[in-house]
């Protein structure tokens, strides 16, 4: 293990975390923060970025010899990294809203990880024993777009980070973070390792295109520029932070909430589709790839039942902010669309309490948080691909229960899928289900709570999606917890977030061996 | 497809249930049953052996032929065998109690499940409009044996049919009813096939040892002969019928308490290690058995746990029949052992409602109804070698995040098992994750319910335990479901008794395809 290269690289992202903290400080100028809150983010930011800057000068290649960087240095400076960006992350939390550390590092973790579940309500108690009167909308604008930034940025910005910054610095070991960072399969087909740094400028093109196009979407459909922006970083990012306490629901304007459906939808596709519809112009390759044909079937069936079953269910619909909506066809199809899409996508916005709705749909939604949306998207979840291979194994084995003498044949695409990919898969959806269980297992030890609201808890966490169900539900927040349970939550959905393996190899005795 | 070797051998287990049906008029006569209930068993005893045998006689080979039978017709055996089995073991529910039809499906195959979830409680609404006033203790003896008997019949006597009478009958392809019918994964180490019939024997001698030793302890404890045997049938099954309304918790006996325990943990251990040690007097081969270790570590700790949730949460412990015992750690260790191990070896009998107990034992009983006992056991659930297996194999792709040339290497009791076992059993639990969920889904859709109940519903009869949460928990039944449900959750635990494959194969169109 060459700890040099690790200090070296976590050091250079940190440096990058404290710039990223500097641009939140013209923000807070513009919309008029107290100048106290100003100053303390450009404090963070300075702090963030010194020590950056200090570690990384004193862990340099010397003598102008490369810094060497293998597997484990790969998988050292992802797990690291994270740590860091946790925890410098958390500073302006801590500083300008006298967050909690444990409170800090949920918010913290939550945004980088895309989750957007959220500690911040008026009950939330405070270092100095105060409460925020009005939640979230609380909140300084620094720091409100601190919130949202970090979204975006755990989004992509740490894979561009990966792909692109990195090259350049002469430092190998980058498929690895690659592979680590980048969620999903990885089939031939999709790799974009040849040109890996050109593939990665074209994915932030992309990336930052749709922001773009959502937040003047949106700006036009009534938000302000500064909510246009933070809601564009975190449905991009299927992260789900609101700047509202009533989430989506506080616009109670349909065209908002419609343009919010699309944009999670795509977000959750998988972006190297994208790009080569973009750069290939061959719109209809969505059409051709199996994973995206099951996500649009498995949302389109989710949301249909839902509709159905809110529709036939209620006379009026009642939102998040608690004003009730008579019920027509099309109410309750933006209703069960939104909800559906937001979950299954791990964003997370609401625009009601889906706990109050039929069980059905509760169910339904229970389960997608399972599915969660497209290898290759800023999604959590085990992934629509996983889901669809595990899928076809299992018909395949159920066959070879008649036809013994069968081979095993998992096609993908038409591209039969090697053994060693498959029992990769299922390897990793059996951890999913032990991780989800063991997190399950211990919240109720660590803080009082009812089983529904401790599985859903820890799903929701793991992968990535922010509400659960009942305590844990739209209308509520992560706040009450204690703080033991706020640290193993941010720890599923770190680990959510990479998908598993990374963490679990640092964790593993002979990972320290030489 | 030879349709006449399945309609022959159906038959004879028609036959076969109809003479069991005989053995309960005895018991009517002997519990001074009223004569009508016990004309009512005889009648059905009478028409289902009558119709057992000419079914048997048409479909006999004909000029000294043997019936063929290969792969397809064992399945389909299996398959339709359950389907009269259920038909023919609902009658004396219909006749003698007037039970509807749902109700005596669900009861029925709960029995032969060996899952012991019932319907049968003092607001059931009968056939005729009335009800049971004093629940399960209002069915006449003949009845209440026959529901115990078949859950004994279930548990092991199919098997024992298929492996010891069948090969007298000349039929072949009982290897493959022998992999249908005995849950687990089969290693050469366990394969029971060389001497199948011999095997099978001392199989049954165990089973009915293990009974009667139960028998004349929970007699000698204070039980009726009548209830002590019923009782024993239902712990050695594990399937968790009681003659009571208030199960186990109405002989507020400790030693009865805890002799359960020990049989229900028996029960629950692969019985071939038990023809082992019984057949080799080696009795220390439990130790020497990875599943074995690995079960023992599960329950101790479990019950450990909950011993300590329990004694630090309470002063009181309520049980079943409402009565309040004063908690000590001892009063504590025997209520959290009797849940623990009646949940996790899928038996199902209760003491107390864990429902009203802390929210960490209920997550730990919800996570063992997943895992359940020993393969080879009367146990249900995914199985404890099949959790371990995939443990090791998740920890052998983690290693190989490190050492990517390492060879896949996972080991059972010293032994390399083959890409083939581990493949068949990840896909197992996939399968049986993705008919969990499908169920669960499916169950608010037929019957108003919450979301906990559902999923809990959805496990216990897949597993075959019986109880489950909130709505469904050990202190009501499921007949307040309608009978869409019914039919859902009957299937369900058929499903899971069968693990799966059996009838997943049977409903594949490539298996009726020529």
């Amino acid at each position: 293990m060459n700890l040099r290269t690790v200090v070296h690289l976590v050091s250079i992202l940190v440096t990058f975390l404290g710039f990223s903290m500097f641009v939140c400080v013209p923000v807070g100028i513009l919309m008029n923060d107290p100048d106290r809150f100003v100053w303390q983010m450009a404090f963070c930011g300075f702090v963030t970025t010194l020590l950056g800057i200090v570690g990384a000068f004193f862990s340099r290649g010397v003598h102008g010899k490369r810094l060497r960087s293998g597997v484990r240095e790969g998988f050292a400076t992802v797990a690291f990294g994270w740590l860091a960006a946790l925890i410098f992350g958390a500073l302006p939390f801590m500083l300008i809203s006298d967050l909690k550390v444990a409170d800090a590092i949920f918010e913290t973790a939550s945004g980088f990880t895309t989750t957007g579940a959220s500690v911040i309500d008026s009950e939330l108690v405070l270092r100095n024993g105060g409460r925020l009167a009005k939640g979230v909308e609380s909140l300084p604008y620094c720091l409100l777009f601190w919130r949202s930034l970090i979204v975006w940025l755990g989004g992509m910005g740490i894979v561009v980070f990966a792909l692109v910054i990195l090259p350049f610095l002469g430092v190998g070991g980058t498929t690895q973070l690659y592979n680590a960072e980048v969620p999903g399969l990885k089939t031939n087909s999709d790799q974009l390792t040849p040109r890996i740094a050109s593939s990665a400028k074209i994915l932030w093109l992309v990336f930052l295109a749709l922001t773009v196009l959502e937040t003047v979407l949106l700006f036009l459909g009534g938000m302000t520029l500064f909510d246009a922006v933070c809601h564009s970083f975190c449905t991009i990012a299927t992260g789900g932070f609101s700047t509202k306490n009533a989430s989506i629901a506080y616009y109670s304007n349909p065209f908002i909430q419609w343009v919010i459906v699309v944009f999670m939808f795509l977000s959750a596709c998988n972006f190297a589709l994208s790009i080569k519809a973009v750069t290939g112009k061959r719109w209809l390759i969505f059409f051709q790839d199996e994973e995206f044909k099951f996500f649009l079937i498995l949302v389109l069936a989710a949301v249909g039942l839902s509709t159905l079953l809110l529709w036939s269910e209620f006379h009026e619909i009642i939102s998040m902010t608690g004003t009730a909506e008579p019920n027509t066809f099309l109410v309750s199809l933006r209703y069960a669309a939104f909800q559906v899409v937001s979950i299954v996508t791990s964003t997370g916005f609401s625009t009601a309490d889906y706990n109050t709705w039929p069980a059905g749909i509760v169910m339904i939604l229970f389960f997608l948080m399972f599915i969660g949306g497209c290898a290759g998207s800023t999604a959590g979840g085990i992934k629509c691909v996983r889901a669809l291979l595990l899928g076809k194994h299992a018909v395949s084995e159920i066959r070879r229960c008649i036809f013994p003498r069968s081979i095993p044949d998992v096609r993908l695409n038409g591209e039969r899928l090697p053994e060693a990919t498959i029992n990769k898969t299922l390897a990793f959806v059996f951890l999913y289900m032990g991780i989800f269980f063991a997190v399950a297992l211990l919240l109720p030890l660590l803080c009082e709570m009812e089983v529904t609201t401790a599985l859903s808890a820890s799903i929701t966490c793991i992968s990535n999606i922010g509400p659960g169900l009942d305590q844990v539900g739209p209308a509520v927040t992560f706040g009450w917890m204690s703080a033991s349970a706020k640290y193993l939550l941010s720890f599923a959905m770190v680990i959510g977030r990479l998908e598993l393996y990374t963490l679990l190899v640092v964790l593993l005795p002979s990972f320290w061996r030489r």
